[in-house]
């Protein structure tokens, strides 16, 4: 028995047990101090009326033999993926009911979908990054490259055509820096993977936070998408579908690298996953009608309040920082050339604010924090007032 | 870029879109024929009312701020793999929370597992097999040797030390075969796998339909289990889950195979699972309840009596055929030499009665057709009323 060496690729994070522990070794310390989190990643809000209406309903069906229903489609739900081909509708973009697969979550699936690729690839990831990209290609034993991220591309790193990568994972609007690509400069990333041969992987999961219409809501606005993109995408921050577990993915069929990508993730689907809860699929259902779309952009309008509060906070400190206009994270740079830990602790101790050190993403986040617009109006308005005090010049 | 070629050694399935043909086909010409499918392999009884209870009451705590649920453990609620570890405790075996992982379904993490374990290793698997153990074997690049199960072993190929294989897939009670090992035959795996550092991966999905005192409803009832089975379950047949999605796979941390594989597999799903839905957890927790419990039996018992109807019509046919005991799945020999689709056509044909050719399983379950007990009982007693007026000597 040979155990997969891969694994001692990977590092292990401890970024957000570090997190965890700094804070409450403070807390104990200072039991009177109030603390706000500002580095959650995690929505707040309770799922919309009518989402959880829809899954009542299907769980009555569930319960009764008439409506009782067993093992579905291990693409999904027609019905659901109408709803989501649908939604892509609202941008102008066709994409067919058979190339929409529902997930349990963008993780998932952004891992799963390397079952289609061969270990012998090079893997392109920006840095800073969402762990899961790299740590994923690592247990595959497949190699990983990294465009830097930083301040003197806005956070948006472009195709290097001196740089030769198959598998592209971008992250737009990304995690953790909040910056998202332009229709224009998604176009230099596809006509890069066109003229290659290779397939980008575009993790869409924060789209719903975007509000610059330079930003397009789905690669395939973009002219040439079809050939070289597959969106991965989840409702875990479009409707607080954290706990809740639902996304999708796009694989068009004019996605042909040697071989038809479709038919392969479908093939691969059948094999290693039986479909996503009836019962889910009829809450994330629920998300695309009139009435469910207008009740997230109400929550997703309460955290891009946050986003207000925070960016204006940050502007009368003289304080710089990237996102919070199309996402839900702020990417701020530390203040007089403080390092990522060491401004931590200072909110921390002087501010009783708790953010994420921009470092635990990797090497260029070094010298940056992520705050994040999932807390409340009053905490985000209180913590806001703190650092203000303590860095208003 | 390059393709996972390994999707290429992959067979397509036919057999049950031939099935669906052939049977679609005979409607067509005979649309008076009142035709009953004995081949379902999914369940038809609505889940238990204490299974609906709690989900719609998670499902109104998803609704409110106060018991909203965002993100929770990858390995599960505590509350649900304590629920499991009691489960186990009542066959008298000890398993540890953290050995407990919640899983969308026994298929994903039969599969899944596999990210463990280096491709340089020989797979074994029985055959008739459940083709999942062998296709995400195949498409990873692994080596697949079969134990060949046959009517002269009782469907239940023992160990062959001649043999060298480092994964073994068991699945007891058998899908498709309905044979079951009893502790002692298992016994002789475990020691084999010990004695060669391999590991058995069990998948023990249809464990509750166990009524031979013979037979362990868990590898760990055996001595030495720890040290090299991972057991996988599903409440997809326990509890008709097979739409509602949840399972639960057993780590035990005595499993160190060069390595801490408990530790292994938490670190494999925190990078590539975000944990199911909180609200199918808690529709889950209550299969372990008492009044679950009880509530779950009755269906197991209906499902259970449909066996009995269908070996007794067997009986009296002189049919020799092998489950039904302990599993939900009777596999049956075809009568005078028949080969499965013969056998399936005449059944097709003459009783409007459609079985699952055997074949489909693999070469040795040439000769064979399965049955299961997933009908009614009155489309049950129909059909056998009909296999027992063509075939009754």
């Amino acid at each position: 028995m040979k155990i997969n060496n891969n694994f001692s690729r990977i590092k292990e994070s401890y970024l957000f047990a570090e997190v965890a522990q700094r804070t409450s070794a403070f807390a104990k310390e200072h039991p009177d101090a109030k603390i706000i989190k500002m580095g959650i990643g995690d929505v707040t809000l309770p799922l919309c009326p009518a989402v959880i209406d829809a899954m009542h309903k299907a769980v009555s069906e569930m319960g009764v033999k008439e409506t009782f229903k067993g093992y579905g489609e291990y693409r999904g739900y027609d019905f659901l993926c109408d709803s989501i081909a649908g939604y892509y509708k609202s941008f102008g973009v066709d994409i067919e009911r058979e190339e929409v697969f529902v997930s349990e979550g963008a993780k998932s699936d952004l891992g799963n979908i390397l079952d289609l690729f061969d270990n012998d690839n090079t893997v392109l990831v920006t840095d800073p990054v969402y762990p899961v990209y790299v740590d994923t290609n690592l247990m595959a034993g497949r190699n990983v490259i990294y465009a830097a991220a930083t301040e003197e591309n806005d956070f948006l790193p472009l195709p290097d055509n001196s740089v030769d990568a198959d598998i592209i994972y971008l992250c737009s609007p990304n995690n953790p820096t909040g910056a998202a690509y332009t229709r224009d400069q998604l176009k230099l990333w596809i006509d890069y993977a066109r003229a290659r041969g290779a397939v980008i992987l575009l993790d869409a999961a924060y789209e719903a936070f975007i509000t610059d219409p330079a930003v397009p809501h789905t690669a395939y606005e973009v002219e040439g998408a079809k050939e070289c993109v597959i969106e991965i995408c989840s409702l875990s921050k479009t409707a607080g579908f954290t706990g809740t577990r639902c996304g999708y993915t796009i694989v068009p069929k004019q996605l042909k690298l040697g071989q038809d990508l479709n038919k392969l993730w479908l093939r691969r689907q059948s094999t290693k996953f039986n479909g996503v809860s009836y019962i889910i699929q009829c809450g994330a259902n629920a998300v695309f009608t009139p009435e469910g779309q207008r009740q997230i952009k109400e929550s997703i309008a309460y955290y891009q309040e946050n986003s207000r509060i925070l960016m204006e906070a940050l502007d009368a400190c003289g304080i710089k920082y990237f996102g919070g206009k199309n996402s839900p994270y702020i990417w701020l740079k530390c203040p007089d050339g403080m390092g990522s830990w060491e401004f931590f602790d200072m909110l921390l101790e002087r501010a009783n604010v708790v953010g994420t050190p921009g470092e635990g993403f990797g090497e260029n986040g070094k010298g940056y924090l992520r705050l994040t617009s999932f807390s409340t109006h009053e905490s985000t308005r209180e913590a806001m007032e703190r650092i203000k005090a303590l860095l208003k010049k």
